[in-house]
């Protein structure tokens, strides 16, 4: 996945219509690894803007000049889609002319803060509100449940400002000292708009996005999205597009979650199925799938990607749609470098959601149970 | 008192050094009405920020340049004195550096949102920190319970942007739709930093200032605090110098107060004294003393200012500082004629605050009383 930056040749021209939103919104649902956000209120939202002012081009950070304002966005706060959201496209606007005040230069492309779940799909809607590229980059390769879980806080990048414009119409900039208060300011200011608002974070120039972003989301995602259409084996089809391993073939048999604190935490237990019988595995769950375990040992960890998918299709299941009797699989695949860093796995790694294990490469403990 | 910019022969060259702040405190405290917090917390701002900057000029709106950006700010949330607000000058800094990112522009002039109250003494605090002059205006001529009720509302200037500094250091440009949202926002953001902040609200040029602020308020709070000094009866000084209607001596015999949504709001019941004995008057209060009634009849209300004063020093009684046994004095004058336009009653005429009745200036009900 950290190579993708590399194949620049075959996904230059790349451009995002209404045909490719359901595969767009299935690859980022598989990178949602279980959290992000259903990714329909994303695909409402992009087959609206994609009908109204057309597909949305798919532009890699080199396309773009150094200097060039690329606008990281997010939608923060309760996804329930609304119709006051799906019928508002103004707010984006609303934003960008902010943004522009504030950098006091014109905005280039749009990015997704966020490729995993449905902040990997309303991009596309934002980008073609504006009448801009969208970069084929995120700022976490996959979804994480909080904030200053982003490649840009890895990377060192200043917090500078942030953002908000929400359906009502207020714009809101805010300059908080860290992460933690861009938060606290953000989550405050969005509940007072009634629980949702369009957030760009880390506003930053294609030169500072050089290294301080995951670079090919845009495009692995649509990969992702198609690699099963039309395959005789929708899984292994998945498998090989990933790169993952494939844990165990299962079903439910338990599920323990609760909600609080804006997180749905708890975990679910999987019994093996076929030639996985007998065996049994737990994931550990925070928004996202964050730990694989059986038999006490760690199959994969974040900040690796772990993603329950259905077994026939497999498609994408979220952590809030797992039920009992559903017959599963649960694939892990490797993050990108970035996370594997010491700072990104003090950011993101086990012991940032309070795991006190070491982390291991998911292609490690691959290797092992070999 | 809408008078007082002619006089700007007689009062142009002010500034208002350590030995000049408790007249402007108490001056203060008589324009507040009852409310707009208490001056001790303006007093020590301002005297300490003197000590170390050195006294603060006072300039007329003429003074400036057209173009001159005016700051015109108040602190928001619980007024209480902490440790860290006296501590910290830097938020005021912090403020003006993003207001002139957002204006384009430096800051030339602060200007008190409200002089009534805390909120007058403290702008000297936040103009010595900046090493500007304060303008010789506010946005109420004395204190309202509810942020649209400034002048600046009232003559139709857009709301434009709100910017908030706290005492840990973040800063935020809100850009309400009006000034409803402008509250609920502020608010919230205020909230999450610690109950406090600072705010500048209706940032504007000298130019579309004039007409659209009270002028004259400092130079008038400072003359009604000094009105007293050495008066062999400063009651009857105060009386004079507010050209105000002495509507009761008296002392307090019932007290009513509940807290709640941020307001206090109640009654207070004066029985009359000396020539007075007899009478039995009732103030109304929503955090500033809105009615005064004898007999169900109204002898003043808001807009025009009531205030209550202890009877021997003609110093002001807050609402919060009424006790039970006080031998106090009830004043009335006109408030400024601003107040007194159809869109100023609308504001912030008895209506705005729920009653029922048809304001009549409080010269005029004099009249019929006299």
């Amino acid at each position: 996945m950290g190579m993708h930056h590399l194949d620049r040749e075959t996904t230059a021209v790349v451009h995002i219509g209404e045909d490719d939103l359901p595969a767009l919104a299935r690859g980022c649902a598989v990178l949602g690894t279980g959290g992000g956000g259903s990714v329909e209120t994303g695909l409402l939202l992009a087959g609206r803007a994609v009908r109204e002012c057309g597909p949305v081009d798919v532009v890699q950070l080199d396309d773009l000049d150094d200097d060039a304002v690329v606008l990281p966005l997010s939608g923060i706060g309760a996804p329930t889609v609304s119709h006051e959201m799906v019928a508002s496209s103004d707010d984006v606007l609303r934003l960008r002319d902010e943004v522009e005040r504030v950098m006091g230069r014109p905005v280039a492309a749009v990015m997704s803060s966020e490729i995993g779940g449905s902040n990997g799909v309303s991009p596309v809607a934002w980008a073609a509100r504006l009448g801009v590229p969208l970069v084929d980059a995120d700022g976490m390769g996959r979804a994480f449940p909080e904030v200053q879980m982003v490649a840009m806080y890895v990377a060192g990048l200043p917090v500078n400002a942030v953002v908000l414009s929400d359906v009502v119409g207020n714009v809101s900039t805010l300059r908080p000292i860290d992460g933690l208060w861009s938060e606290r300011l953000a989550r405050a200011l969005c509940v007072a708009s009634g629980a949702h608002a369009l957030m760009a974070d880390y506003i930053l120039t294609a030169t500072e996005a050089r290294g301080a972003v995951i670079v090919g989301s845009v495009t692995r995602a649509l990969g992702i999205g198609r690699c099963t259409v039309g395959a005789p084996d929708p899984l292994s089809a998945l498998v090989a597009e990933l790169g993952a391993r494939k844990l165990v073939n299962g079903k439910i048999v338990d599920i323990e979650r609760r909600t609080g604190g804006g997180f749905v935490r708890g975990s679910v237990v999987l019994e093996g199925v076929g030639d996985d019988r007998g065996r049994l595995l737990r994931v550990e769950i925070q928004n996202e799938n964050l730990l694989a375990l059986e038999d006490g040992e760690v199959l994969a960890s974040v900040p690796d990607l772990i993603t329950v998918v259905d077994t026939q299709t497999g498609g994408a299941i979220s952590t809030e749609s797992l039920r009992y009797g559903q017959r599963v699989s649960v694939l892990a695949w490797p993050c990108d470098p970035l996370w594997r860093t010491p700072r990104g796995l003090e950011v993101a790694g086990p012991a940032a959601f309070g795991y006190e294990i070491e982390y291991v490469p998911v292609e490690e403990v691959a290797r092992v149970h070999a």
